[in-house]
């Protein structure tokens, strides 16, 4: 790329720093978010870790339920039993796993799970609630859609609610403030026999 | 959606079991990972962060440097401060935001950023370095693309290197492990006036 000159550059970003100034400007509204990370991409459970740390750099109660990943000893874990008057964590869904061949006792799990985010979302001293993986207990159907909705639509004005997982369903994309997608482009596991990695994927 | 029925779950769930095994079975290769997040979607930092957040849970020490939002104080920052003996912690880019005019400057603040990366990278205490918004700099050619990736290039074979940032330059991306695009699906800023909101986005 040819090296722009320093009045090229100074021009574009004073030209930069305009826009910014009148988007930011015109930007006022203070409200919680339903925020959606979905996608076959990774980071859609990490991203919401830095926002839940972000939070609670911010002073604010957080609650994390996971739908699926309970079973297992997570990297997160010994950092937020750190901060207990900041984070509540529940690692629910313990044997909502791959081994599963019980859909009762799942449906079960998920239930149990939806009610804590339920709880975490109607409880004013949560400023931020993390629902990890409910998309996944959505996508095999193990609570009704249509329930879920309606308590995401009707969350408190103030209150972040973040939900994670692939396939986010249609009508949760709508109702949404936020969706981020995370593309694919490149994974190890699939092209150099790369295994999970502690720090990165647990 | 119609429901399924048990038998369909289940033998769909075991189905996938099988898959997952034999996935895991063959990865068997420990490797530090080049990791890259790019595109226009939120979440590159944030998943970043949230790796940072495991790697500490798993007792690694990391390093952090931040090249662009230094001059913001960032959420992130107290809960990091928690664990001094696991994260440095470097914002950087101090007057590196739309306001410098100084290409100078800038170049002189992405160096000494830059520096710090390297000397992370090359200490075998950091297992896990994070280059934040790296690719900014690279954009607006503050640093030598070729000699960036060199140095990424040659990392260590143990040691995770995290760099963020829209417009990944496909040198970066070609040498990568690892990279998620994360796509703006739905953004409050630009549909609803919503400003950026602490716990989310700083």
């Amino acid at each position: 790329m040819a090296a722009r000159t320093d009045e090229d550059h100074n021009a574009k970003m004073a030209k930069l720093k305009v826009a910014h100034d009148r988007i930011v400007e015109g930007k006022t509204l203070e409200k919680g978010l339903l925020i959606v990370h979905t996608g076959k991409g990774k980071g859609k459970t990490s991203a919401a870790l830095g926002m839940v740390v972000r939070a609670i750099g911010h002073g604010m109660r957080v609650g994390v339920v996971q739908f699926v990943k309970g079973a297992w000893e997570t990297g997160e874990k010994p950092v937020f039993d750190r901060f207990p008057e900041f984070v509540e964590f529940k690692p629910m869904g313990e044997g909502f796993t791959w081994d599963t061949q019980d859909r009762a006792r799942d449906i079960a799990v998920a239930r149990e799970a939806w009610d804590e985010v339920k709880r975490m979302i109607a409880d004013p001293a949560y400023k931020m609630v993390l629902a990890d993986e409910l998309n996944i207990v959505l996508r095999y159907d193990y609570l009704p859609l249509d329930e879920v909705l309606e308590v995401l639509a009707n969350k408190p004005a103030d209150k972040h609610v973040i939900v994670t997982g692939r396939n986010a369903p249609q009508g949760l994309i709508d109702i949404a403030d936020l969706v981020t997608e995370m593309t694919l482009v490149k994974h190890p596991f699939r092209e150099q026999g790369v295994k999970a990695q502690a720090g990165i994927e647990y």
